[in-house]
């Protein structure tokens, strides 16, 4: 029997796993280690990198908290008062480079007092500036890892990414999308075991993946104009998060750690009235790629 | 009888008012004019000065749009599905100088096709580091407009503005309050005409008190660490417009201009992991001053 905290344990041990890739890929950075209780149940570990050679800031979350369900999120989910159960890691990260992607993955286990459970995840990329080549790469692998577990669920959950990672009022996603997937059960997914399996192995796939994007661009020369329009990109990041990010929001409403919720925005980002950048020029094109239903494996 | 055109008129010559009073007292920078229409009905002038002496980024928005009131706004009013109007004076100034302070007004009119209606409004202010003079000040001069008006509304309308400029998820206030006001109906406070007084007068205050505290304020000697800790309490900003605030939300909800909106949020921003400024600093003596309840006036 799959118990929570088995699930815990091996999303902790994930979280350690991605740590440590990073940390290699950076080269100088490390990641500090926060245990945190939460007052209500629960609790977690924040580990969070600040200057490093190549990531700016970027945090990576382990959490297990329990306890009584905040009934705004009882009525949120249409279920009964109850004690409910967490589990989840999550991950962003904002490099200097701007030619770098910000990256961002989630894995959590979800389970009520009444036996119902779920599992929820995704992994999206927020290019400063797209590069087909990469959003393909990305996406590709995504596939891989989603074609081993079911065969719809690359379109079905890349889809679904499109629809989430959405920033509505500016009609623009947030990045190349990626995969997205919420309230799966065992009972229509081959069972507890196999999600449980499908989430370690979306967690298992960040690490190769995005470092492999990070030595890719690493060194690529950039200016003040790039540096500029990645704090006007990291801005977009910042109003998706903090107007739509369901995890966000969840964190918030169960009194969550604020410094791990909010690890998630960027050192700095920046806000210019009405900046649209000129014709034929890469962020323009960049501007043009950020719409729903690109095709990218 | 006092027309939506009356009110629209006065309100769009208030902004006019304020802008040519700041660019007085800013010297330099001047307010740019873009004059938007909604396409479900009505519109609005936007007027911004970026990269002026003093002011980094400042908006004065003005609006009067009307059409169908959408559903979630129905609902959350707790009114039946009809024709709205409404029309306002937004403002929020960011500041070069972290020892001038932050500032937002917007007075409002709201009206339903059933004719209720009811005005609202608030006037805030956000320093970077608190001065209790300069808090004793700003409160003192909008008790007086308070006062002439009703002998109960500096009482509470300046509690009203402590519960609602709260980060609630930091457990600080936003700045020093100021006043906030909603729902306000004539059958209650001398009729229509004497509310329209009421946050016109508001509306004029703002002006003078803070061209006051922009020239006590502006040649103030500051440095890097001021800076970056103007860029966090920046961020603290964003947190609240983007999380809280009902004006930012009904914007959006209303299908507003995008750039209109969020002209309240600053260049630049800044979010450090875990950052608690040390013990005995300005600093942090000035998170002691962002609590609920302190006696300003």
């Amino acid at each position: 029997m799959i118990t929570q905290e088995f699930i815990a344990e091996e999303l902790q041990r994930l979280q350690e796993e991605i740590c440590a890739a990073l940390e290699t890929e950076d080269g100088l950075g490390k990641f500090s280690v926060e245990k945190w209780k939460r007052e209500e149940g629960g609790g977690g570990i924040t580990r969070v990198m600040q200057h490093g050679n190549v990531i700016e800031k970027g945090g990576v979350n382990f959490s297990a908290v329990e306890g009584v369900l905040p009934e705004k999120i009882a009525d949120a989910l249409l279920v009964p008062a109850q004690d409910f159960f967490a589990t989840g890691v999550s991950i962003v990260i904002h490099p200097y480079n701007p030619f770098v992607p910000i990256i961002h993955m989630n894995v959590r286990y979800f389970e009520l007092s009444d036996g119902t459970y779920w599992f929820g995840g995704g992994i999206d990329l927020t290019p400063h500036y797209v590069d087909s080549e990469d959003a393909m790469f990305f996406h590709g692998e995504l596939k891989k890892v989603c074609d081993r577990f079911g065969e719809n669920y690359y379109a079905e959950f890349s889809k679904w990414a499109d629809d989430y990672f959405f920033i509505r009022h500016r009609n623009e996603t947030r990045g190349v999308g990626g995969i997205f997937f919420d309230r799966l059960m065992g009972e229509e997914h081959g069972g507890k075991e196999k999600l449980l399996e499908f989430i370690l192995e979306v967690g298992r796939t960040f690490a190769p993946v995005y470092t492999h994007l990070v030595s890719k661009n690493r060194n690529k020369v950039f200016d003040e104009e790039h540096r500029q329009w990645q704090l006007i990109r990291r801005g977009r990041y910042v109003e998706f998060n903090l107007l739509y990010d369901k995890g966000t929001r969840f964190g918030l409403d169960t009194n969550g750690r604020i410094e791990s919720i909010l690890m998630s925005l960027p050192e700095n980002a920046s806000w210019l009235y009405n900046y649209v950048p000129a014709e034929g020029t890469e962020e323009s094109r960049t501007l043009q790629k950020l719409k729903k239903g690109q095709k990218w494996a």
